[in-house]
C-alpha cells in the first residue's frame, strides 16, 4: 500500500508527499517545507483526494507554525497562512475539517500539531477499514452473488486518504475475502486519476480489472456487466446529496434504471452537517488546459474554451447506501424528500 | 464547411480524405488508391462519421473497381475486397448502406459508380439540410425560448457526413437562425472527436462554444445550463433504440432526469429495418491503446488493459424525438413498448 502523505521531522521540517500529477510514470516523492509549498501542491493535486486533503489541512497547520516559528511570524500572517491552505480548494470539505481539528494545539507548539493530526490520518485509516467491512458486508448480502463485477470513478484508494482508501477500500477489503471478479475503472478526466491512480493500486495490490473510457461507465452498467458502481465523496449534504468527481452522477443515473446498487463511501468527516442539501455546495471550477490538453498533448483548436467543474452533485434518492465508518445510511428514496438523514450525536446508520 | 471526401479522377483514381486523426493540429488530406488503404483509413478513423462511411462505402466499390480493372482481379477478389470495405466497422449500417447502393453499377464501370455514389454524396447533404430545418423547427417550437444552450457528444458535423452534419447540422441551422446561445462541446474520449473535430467546425463557423470533459455533460444537464441535448446516431433499430458513441446514453439519462428534450439526427439510411430491437445491435470493441494514450501521452501503468466499446444504446424511451430527412419520429415512452416505429415505405413521421 502506497503512502499519500506523512510528517518528515527535520531542522527544516516538512510534509512528505508522493507527486500524484507524474503517477503512474514515476514515483517521485516531494518534501513541502513552507505554506505556499503545500498550497501550490493541493492546487495542483500533487496531493489530493477528500480524506487526504484532511490529513493535509492538519499537517498543514505544523508546517504554518514551524515556518512562522522559523520566520517570526505575528499572529495574523500565521492566521492568513491557515487561511490559505484551508481555502486552497473549495468543494473539499475534509481540508478545512483538518485545520480545524488542530488549530487549538497550536498555541502549544509545532509537535502538539502533529502529534494530533498524526492522530488524524491514523484515524482516518482506521475508519476507512471499518467502513470497508460494513460496505463489503452489505454489497455481498444485498447482491447475494460470491464475487462482483464493481464501476469505480476517480481515484479513492490510499492515494486520496491518509491509508487504505473508501470506495477503493471496499474494493480492497472485497478482493481480500476473493469477491472480486473485475473491477471497471473509469479513467477519470480530465486529470485521468483513474487510469493513472487507480489502475496503480489495483496493480499493486493484484485485483483484476480494465481502465474505461468515462463515457462506457452508463453502457457498461445498462449491458448489465456490472453488479454495483460505488464512488467515494469530497462533501456530503445532512440530506445525503453527494458531491465528488464530475462523472459520479452519470453512475448513479445509470445504476438506478439498471437496478443495481450506487454506493457512496466516506469518512464521516465527509458529512457536511452545517450543508442542509447538494443544492448548497459550492462547485470548484478548475483551468482551461486541463480540459483542453491530455499531459503535453494538446487536444482541441487554439483559443477554445473549456467549461472544467471539478465535481458534479449526485441527489440521494439515486444512492442506496452511503457506507462511512459508523455503518450504512440508506437515504431517502424519495427525491422530494430532503430531510436531514446525518446528524452530529446520533446517526440514524448507528442503530443498525 | 469542410468537405471530409471526395472522389479525384486520374490515371490512378483516388478517394480524397481529410485526416481526421490530425485535426485540430493538422489539416492534412490524404489520396487513397487502394482497397487496403481505404480499409485502414476507415479502421484508424482517418474517415468516421456514419453518413461519411456511407459515402465512403459508395466511393470504395469505385475505388475497389478502378484496382479490379488495373490489376486483373478475378470476380472472386473483387467482390472479397469489396466485403473488407463492408465490414471495416461492424456497428455503422451506412457503411453497408453505401456500398450496397452502388454495387449494381460496378458491372457498368468505374464511372458508373461514382456517378451512383456523388448521388449519394450529395443526397446526404441535402438530407442533412432537410433534417436540420426540421430538427431546428422541433426545437424552438417543443423549448419555447429564442436561444438555446445546447449539449452535443461526438462529431456530427461536416466531417462526420458527406456536408453539413446531422446533430451538428441542426445547431448549424439553429446558429444562423440567431437561435445558440452556447454549445457544450463533449470532448468524446477517447479518440477526443469533439474537442478536436467538433471544437475545429464550431470555430470555423463561428459558434459560441465550451469543452467539457464526458464526465460533465450529465451534470451540466442536471444544473440546468442546458435547453437539449442531442446526439447523431451510428444505427438505429426499428424502435428506435439508437446506437451513438459511448457517452451519448449518459446524456439521455440526465436528460431524462432534468425533463428537458434529448434528440437523436440521422439520415433515414441510419434506420436499420432488419433490426428490431437495440440489443441486436453488435457493439464494436476497439483497441486498448486509444483508452491508456492519447497521441505520445500515456497515461496508464505498463501492462494495463482497457475496455473499449465504440457505442453504446440509447434506449428509445430515453429519446424525446428522432429527427431524420423524413421529419421528426416520437419513439414510445414507454420502454416496454418495442414494436417499430420506423417503416420502409411509409413511416409514421410521414404524416407528420
Amino acid at each position: 500500500m502506497v503512502t499519500a502523505i506523512t510528517w518528515t521531522n527535520a531542522e527544516t521540517p516538512s510534509i512528505r508527499v508522493i507527486d500524484q500529477t507524474l503517477l503512474p510514470i514515476e514515483e517521485r516523492y516531494l518534501e513541502l517545507q513552507t505554506v505556499p509549498e503545500l498550497v501550490d501542491a493541493i492546487k495542483r493535486l500533487v496531493i489530493r483526494g477528500a480524506p487526504a486533503l484532511g490529513v493535509a489541512g492538519a499537517y498543514g497547520v505544523a508546517l504554518a507554525k514551524a515556518q512562522s516559528d522559523r520566520e517570526g511570524w505575528d499572529n495574523q500572517t500565521f492566521e492568513d497562512a491557515v487561511s490559505s491552505i484551508r481555502d486552497a480548494r473549495p468543494t473539499a470539505v475534509n481540508l478545512a475539517w483538518g485545520v480545524d481539528q488542530v488549530m487549538d494545539a497550536s498555541a502549544l507548539g509545532v509537535d502538539a500539531v502533529v502529534e494530533r493530526a498524526a492522530i488524524i490520518a491514523r484515524e482516518d485509516e482506521e475508519a476507512n477499514r471499518q467502513l470497508s467491512r460494513f460496505g463489503a458486508d452489505w454489497l455481498l448480502q444485498t447482491i447475494g452473488k460470491d464475487r462482483l463485477r464493481i464501476v469505480t470513478h476517480c481515484n479513492t484508494g490510499a492515494l486520496a486518504t491518509a491509508g487504505w482508501g473508501t470506495a477503493y477500500g471496499i474494493i480492497h477489503e472485497l478482493h481480500q475475502r476473493g469477491a472480486v471478479e473485475l473491477v471497471y475503472a473509469d479513467e477519470t478526466r480530465p486529470l485521468l486519476q483513474g487510469s493513472r491512480l487507480t489502475a496503480f493500486e489495483l496493480m499493486k495490490d493484484g485485483i483484476p480489472y480494465v481502465i474505461e473510457p468515462d463515457g462506457a461507465a452508463s453502457s457498461t452498467i445498462l449491458r448489465g456487466l456490472a453488479d454495483v458502481a460505488m464512488i467515494g465523496a469530497d462533501r456530503i449534504a445532512a440530506n445525503g446529496d453527494s458531491a465528488n468527481k464530475i462523472g459520479s452522477v452519470a453512475l448513479a443515473l445509470a445504476a438506478k434504471r439498471a437496478k443495481i446498487p450506487f454506493l457512496v463511501a466516506a469518512p464521516f468527516s465527509t458529512v457536511d452537517l452545517e450543508t442542509p442539501h447538494g443544492q448548497d455546495i459550492e462547485i470548484e471550477e478548475r483551468g482551461d488546459d486541463e480540459v483542453l490538453s491530455f499531459g503535453a498533448c494538446r487536444a482541441a483548436p487554439k483559443d477554445a474554451r473549456a467549461f472544467n467543474p471539478a465535481f458534479d452533485v449526485t441527489p440521494h434518492d439515486l444512492i442506496a447506501a452511503i457506507v462511512t465508518e459508523r455503518g450504512v445510511t440508506i437515504p431517502n428514496s424519495n427525491p422530494e424528500d430532503n430531510s436531514p438523514i446525518f446528524f452530529a450525536a446520533n446517526t440514524r446508520e448507528e442503530s443498525q
